[in-house]
């Protein structure tokens, strides 16, 4: 499938997966993140890279923290925004998702963040629809978020250097979690050497072997040593009945609380895709205490979203000179 | 009708209807929209035109499509935008739509594009309330659509040169069809010396002579050797029971399929406003075939609302000049 | 509280309360605004003094005019502009306010403009979540307006001059307004020599004497020869049953008639911070007469918002300054 993401050079043009990306480019996207990371401290947070491009913002489910990241990393790039809520607009006057998607191409957009409830939904119009155009991933169904899988590797090398040696555990709802995919992905590839899961089995994906994690489902034990901690968000509005219990008994289990965190490296980062529930998958001191990166990640996250939309734009620049030569 | 458009010079300062607008002026606009099309292809698509002038789309009736390629249109010629849905904002703490106009007009808005439910509002709005502000017709009930109506001439235009020497069928349902109304006073101005429109008696609006048009009731004597077929959208929220017995009848008798396209010469164009119902007003295979020129309308669409957002303003800008001296 | 809103050399850096604001302070807003209005009557409407810095609005009670002015006010001086609709967003994800607070400020966030029902909110905020960011109140409950306190009395400088020497009545529904309490409060620092308050006693608001100003309840004696007259939107939203009658019996007690407006001096100005209720606080006939400065104060709110945000950015920037120097 990875394919469909890089043009000849093997650069990327859409970003719908980490799934198969060679780690040479997953490097590229930390090294162009950091300086845009000196970007946001200016006092004028803004570049032109991408000054006349057009950034369509194609939510099909409802993100308002997604939307905002992408809408603020276009801007800091000087792209001009446009925002598509489908639910509400001419999808429901019969037109079908091609048709929409090829009148906003004929419009003349270079960049649709595509958020959609079913997996797959980005590549479906990656493939289907775009010549010229750059889909990026924020989100589909269960399957990828790969723009927060690459800010969390960048939040982890930022304040613990190169992964590779490093012990990262995932902990929560993997069933439903896309964070948790793309994380376990992106871990894999840059090396990592002892990648962790912690959850129930009711809350563990089929398959789950095949990203060469370790399984544990006691807590303390799965964190023992661990250097990184990244909890996952307990997907309430996901979850249909019978999977747990209660909200009180998934934090009894599972819940990051200080006493739990002391069975990590003392200095071990605990790290959250947010929003954060208080009190079901993490407690509010350990939330907000020294370990903790949560709000980091926010920042680091609108400077990987200018990395992935400065590098797919470059990458689609180049596939078109590629064709325009043959 | 057609003064209030104009300034003393005989610039467009208002963008409300064709109805009465000189074959100069028209033309002007056509080549205008042929420069800006070339903007579109540009790696950066802006132009500081409009720099520092605000568009508020003003909008009482819903419609994504048109409100995004005003936008889109306006951001590339460097103007700031502001969308006020006026269904769910001040109008509806009781303020009328006067006070609501006046205000906007206050807060030094430049360009208002209005859409409307109901047949002359943006001519009342025109009239009543706006000095120095160019009001841009973005549809209004079965009145006009004179943007449509003019991309639909750019797009003859540049597939087909002069529009004065071809035959253009208009098919469908022109009862209920600002669009249809737009352009048959389109082609009228423009000298096409054979229009025709196709549709059955009860779908066809009172006094449709006055635009110079031939009447077929049976599609495929109507389409013979034409150079241009326009297809318009059959407006299912805007029938009321009876008119029609039903979609499927509808496209058995007016649908344009391969097998009637036929009719036309061999390298006839197809035309729709958008956005289409496959197998309702247009087959599929014909929507998407070798002489649909659909998307390629989307694309001139942008390119026409920048020409006349960019006349509207420097005719605005002749105007006060020309008050200011007297 | 002032305190709060001046960094150590008494520059204002967040804008919530005209309460404690030194009178240099606000003749600074008042010439800085006067300088802005120029920039509104040019062709190119923009100057870059905020370029590269986002405006985050944060509504947590919807205001199309106060979100439209402060989204214009902000382009005009060239920031990009956020909006979140709170009640739909993240909050209803179970994130606390402060965590979605947080979250904007990591995204790097320069501005929050906060409109919420609860007196104290923007307080609050200003207090508890933002080291670097300027908070605006855009209207908190019954407590603040102070960029409408501001504007009107930019409104009365430029058409009346110094407000010392003048006589202002403010009429109408003082208990539910915060527009009344910045009024007042703005009035007594400027030094107003004569405040008059107008209304029923069931509608002002406990301790209006510590404002130094007049109370009658008789409308023709309260207007008696004053300069200015500022009137209050009937807050009928806000209203709950029994503290007026009817709609009808509130005008013809209180309502401002030609007839009444006689009472005041000859060239009185006539004010409201809009939207007006025509015929229930307000005849058309003086709305719309010659004393009336309505749309005016429309015109110099930008200006005066754009006053606000300019001189708060730059109260940050040497804030910021000076925590990196000590």
């Amino acid at each position: 499938m990875s394919h469909l993401q890089l043009n000849k050079n093997g650069e990327l043009c859409h970003f719908l997966t980490l799934d198969g990306l060679p780690r040479a480019l997953l490097t590229d996207l930390l090294d162009t993140a950091d300086s845009f990371l000196e970007v946001g401290s200016r006092a004028v947070k803004k570049v032109p890279l991408l000054r006349g491009k057009t950034l369509c913002n194609v939510f099909f489910e409802n993100s308002t923290r997604t939307r905002t990241t992408f809408e603020l990393a276009a801007k800091r790039l000087s792209a001009d925004v446009i925002t598509l809520n489908i639910a509400t607009s001419s999808t429901s006057k019969g037109e079908t998702l091609t048709d929409t998607l090829r009148n906003l191409e004929a419009m003349g957009a270079d960049i649709f963040v595509v958020r959609h409830a079913d997996s797959g939904a980005a590549h479906f119009i990656a493939r289907e629809v775009c010549p010229h155009i750059a889909v990026i991933n924020g989100g589909d169904g269960r399957h990828a978020h790969p723009t927060q899988g690459m800010l969390d590797m960048l939040s982890i090398r930022r304040h613990k250097g190169d992964v590779a040696s490093l012990s990262v555990a995932i902990v929560g709802d993997l069933l439903h979690s896309r964070v948790a995919r793309s994380n376990m992905q992106a871990l894999k590839t840059l090396g990592c050497a002892d990648i962790r899961v912690i959850a129930p089995k009711t809350l563990l994906p089929v398959g789950i072997e095949q990203y060469g994690v370790r399984v544990f489902s006691d807590i303390e034990r799965g964190l023992q040593d661990v250097d990184v901690i990244i909890m996952l968000r307990l997907q309430r509005e996901r979850m249909q009945g019978g999977l747990l219990p209660s909200e009180g008994e998934f934090f009894a289990r599972y819940g990051l609380t200080a006493q739990r965190l002391k069975a990590a490296k003392p200095d071990a980062l605990v790290m959250h895709p947010g929003p954060i529930n208080r009190g079901v998958e993490i407690a509010s001191e350990v939330a907000d205490g020294a370990q903790s990166i949560i709000l980091n990640q926010v920042t680091y996250g609108i400077a990987m979203r200018m990395a992935v939309l400065s590098l797919c734009m470059s990458g689609q620049t180049a596939r078109r000179q590629q064709r325009e030569e043959h």
